[in-house]
């Protein structure tokens, strides 16, 4: 897939593009079972370790995905809609719910598993970390459990011992499609972080509706906009990961589709609860409100017209993009 | 692509290698618009950020080429025929001329694009970076205009500001075509920095003879020579970019082809000016004069035997190649 | 190709899967030369270079391979049967033969070669580094023979010099293959290191027996085991290659298939010799014995499932996998 345009980050406009080799492989075994993966070439030496693209296996008794999968959270309850050319990734990626396990998260354990299993209108999903971060032959890890002494003199190694240990991430999730809606519930935990997320979608007047709730406990690994060279917002320097922790996020998306043309939008909130080390300082919670909105016009062939606009107070200043992407 | 050898560097004969996957893609809209991409395996995660392999859109009004696209110059003008089965990079590419903009500069704020337009015997072209080194979501940027402030007490960030700007580096080209001959020029300009390229090419008596002729004001990075771990001539150390600028090249190409075997040789002369700081040291102005030869034979099936010598002065020693190189 | 599935690591049970995107490429010329090579899509930066795939080209006179080939040695002896859906990989792959040059060693002096050549039913082998470790245009190399000096006050180069060279690695090797056996040997070089590796494999009453035995000189550069983040044993401390080195290693594999079922095990031995320093601290030599047993159901279509475990001195603890590997 391939892609070109302009973005406009809130200063300048700037160039954007990129290229991509994907490679998908399936197979079936001889008494019926398929399996598979993929993998993108830019991202192939982690498809080597596990911890980017996936494989899979796929049978009566449902679908097992390792690699670098999303948890069943995502599975069950998904993201708003994206707009631009770039998918939404000139803003961030504002439209993708920050999901707790999976799709990136708990790679340091090396790869995730996800299962589903569908009978009739419902699908199950189940996903989990290993709980280990011991990297060892052929699985990564931080190995950051591990603590080795060292003479103070000729740093010559002394002992080495395990000095923690790393939790399972997992999640659990199940959807509904029924003929004119679909419903989803997710439940996530890492550690002392918890998710519960429920969302659904369903089409009134031709137009497809969305809604995402997530409910977060302990979720204090937070990053604060992507608004310069330092990732902070340089306005407010109280907007820390120290200070706040993610409390609540909830959206709402619209697709409306008419021959080649699509238009979506998606609104978003995100409320932040402060910390004790926040509430020292005497700050208040804090609500991130996100609005995004967007066209496309598919050219046929796999060459899709596209540009969206971005307001979020996770940005400094509002951002768009136009340009075309390919599939090919 | 493949290719496999000896060089010889001026002081040992050593192997070099190399395979390559390419991969290209293309696809028609349904109006009948072209669209495409390539990139390598092996740059494929600078290509998944616009710095490698490029995108294209090809119609009616020309073609759009986004990613690390060559010059107007260059392609209005192009390079000397290149000699040995490394394509002349035994010798560090001599024969391509150091043009100012693209294929590779510029690349520190993002993608750079290159416009095309044929009409009969006509081409115009046209290419430009987007001044702007930001780092931002889906572009990327060397981000070197923002500075920021810190607490030298708790190290905490006070305050980022952008500092300088970045230039448009852009070229404007255009060459004609003709029975038998091709003319070329171009003009690039990259901060301070100018360039001006005159070029062309004719067959005579079987001999496809071309020439080029660049002239620079205030090109003053100049890298001298890969004679070793150092990358600088040992020789002569005021040998530096503070001393000297590159004020004009011009070199002499031929080909000559006859069934399956092709004998091609260039000449190319770099005219260097000493700069404020040079002329305070004393120092005169220098040439630097390089020629190579080369023959290749193809064997057919996309395997061709070459070997080709280069003897310059942006080298200590005569260097030479010799092995096949494989197109599958 | 690809694979998942679950290793013990003699702690913990992990994840642990990959895939892998591989190009392989032929052509032939129009008088009947083949050539051809392959690189991974995850490795393809150092195929680039010449370190990683290879290409190579087959004719009446043998062939003839470039780039990460695999040594005169190895090829004519072979290492142990590989157990588990990693392919001994959970275990460090202890079924592999520690060979002094080729197949990743020596790649500092840039590509290596392998000349292949067969009549009847023997092979005979050569295989050789270039023996020059400098850097230059196309070959790359550690450039760690090269020591220049600097003022001490303004920091600037004063001069540069070759201080050590390089030795060309090399290896021969011939292997006999009858209609129920096969018997190679091997002989290498690299610096003032010796191999000789001896080899065999018969098929008895369905089983098919395979020895290898090699003797080392001067190969004083082990490393101790995978046990932990240090890599080393943290159970004795005078486990180093500065006590030790390696003197002999011989082992013995036997497989048995029948129709999908396939059973294979191996045992090893690894002979460490103490060094001076070694001996000047009243170390002994020591042994390492590795064992190893596993077995592979094919599902057909290119699924196995597989199972291993190894248990071996080089190890702190009994390691086991259990998975499926995919071709496609």
């Amino acid at each position: 897939t391939g892609r070109m345009g302009v973005i406009y980050d809130g200063n300048d406009a700037q160039f954007s593009s990129r290229i991509r080799a994907i490679f998908t492989m399936t197979g079936e075994s001889d008494a019926g079972l398929s399996f598979g993966g993929s993998i993108r070439a830019d991202n192939s030496q982690d498809g080597n370790r596990g911890t980017a693209g996936s494989v899979w296996v796929s049978g009566t008794y449902g679908k097992l995905e390792m690699g670098d999968a999303v948890s069943a959270s995502e599975s069950a309850v998904g993201d708003l809609p994206a707009v631009g050319y770039t998918d939404g990734g000139f803003a961030g990626d504002l439209e993708e719910i920050s999901y707790l396990t999976g799709d990136g998260e708990n790679l340091d354990q090396g790869p995730n598993i996800l299962y589903t299993y569908t009978i009739n209108n419902i699908s199950l999903f189940a996903s989990a970390s290993d709980g280990s971060d011991r990297a060892w032959f052929t699985t990564t890890g931080d190995n950051d459990n591990v603590e080795c002494t060292y003479d103070p003199v000729t740093g010559e190694l002394i002992d080495c011992s395990t000095v923690s240990t790393d939790d399972t991430a997992w999640s659990v999730g199940a959807n509904y499609e029924a003929e004119n809606f679909t419903v989803g519930l997710g439940y996530a935990k890492s550690g002392d972080a918890e998710e519960i997320v429920l969302g659904g979608n369903t089409t009134f007047a031709g137009v497809k509706l969305s809604a995402v709730y997530a409910d977060y406990q302990d979720r204090n690994s937070i990053s604060f906009g992507g608004d310069d060279a330092t990732g902070n917002f340089v306005d407010d320097l109280t907007l820390t990961s120290d200070n706040f922790e993610l409390g609540k996020t909830w959206g709402l998306g619209a697709e409306w589709q008419q021959d080649a043309l699509r238009v979506a939008a998606f609104y978003r909130r995100d409320e932040l609860r402060v910390t004790d080390a926040g509430a020292a300082l005497d700050l208040d919670d804090r609500d991130f409100d996100s609005f995004g909105v967007g066209a496309d016009y598919d050219l046929g062939g796999g060459a899709v017209v596209s540009g969206g606009i971005v307001d979020s107070d996770w940005l400094n200043d509002t951002v768009a993009d136009m340009g075309v992407k390919f599939k090919f």
